[in-house]
């Protein structure tokens, strides 16, 4: 059994899969004649492939329990994928690296904080989404348009497994 | 003194505006294998125009005391523009009917449960983001790219007043 510890999510540690999107380590502007600090483009949102376009959805996941066997991943050859948490709950980010075939050594786990989204780039394996705790809701940008745009994969060996966090 | 009640905010009261986003009054289907229920496409974004791509950014609003005198509009001609509240605390929407120059008698208020997110439809007049309660963060959806995408307004007659919600 290889477990996973996850780590604590940043934008260093995840920047092979993607972005984090917080407002930590990020400068703001003030807007709105001084009523409002915007921290602004924070995901590289890439969905217009092939005649796509942003869609927005929202997510509701049932908690996971841990220690959690990752068995499938997924990855979306046509667009990146975002989600950020509504409830300011830390949630599981599971990854993988490379183009080719994920191997059980190449997964990583990562915790949000709960004020922290991800955003997958194109063509990245992850894991669906793993909530934790309690039924969380997530606010989801992706795309929509024509085109498979979902490949899913079995993990080699069974064996692995995202303990304590 | 013109006083505007804000009104429940809800998809039919604000179907002249744009989208709210929201779970409610959407059927979901059930996706990765029964964990998380999916509400899809909950607003049309609408960036693309002139070279445009989607910009996914947060606010981070200073509350406003009540009651709050309207004294300025604005629109985006080049683009719709989405706030989701992340804190779940509600918030005031604030809008002008028609494409002309708003009049004071064309502005409605409505007020977001916190756990309803607006898409303002391009061209639509409405208020900068009036957080209430507490300092509160969003996540915007809009537009970069380029273009002059803000048109502002003086409402005619500064007598305009959201009183008690």
């Amino acid at each position: 059994m290889l477990e996973i510890q996850a780590e604590p999510l940043s934008a260093r540690a995840f920047a092979a899969f993607g972005d984090v999107i917080e407002t930590a380590e990020h400068a703001a502007r003030w807007i709105n004649a001084g009523s409002c600090e915007r921290f602004d483009d924070l995901a590289l949102i890439d969905v217009a492939a092939h005649g796509g376009r942003p869609l927005i959805s929202i997510f509701r996941a049932l908690p996971r329990s841990l220690p959690f066997r990752i068995e499938q991943l997924e990855r979306h050859p046509l667009s990146s994928q975002a989600f950020f948490p509504l409830d300011r709950r830390p949630f599981l980010v599971v990854v993988a690296a490379g183009d080719g075939t994920p191997q059980a050594t190449h997964v990583r786990a990562f915790l949000s904080s709960g004020s922290q989204g991800v955003n997958y780039r194109r063509n990245t394996w992850h894991h669906e989404l793993l909530a934790i705790g309690a039924r969380s809701e997530f606010l989801v940008i992706d795309r929509g348009g024509p085109g498979e745009n979902c490949e899913l994969i079995t993990v080699d060996g069974s064996a692995l497994c995202i303990s304590a966090v």
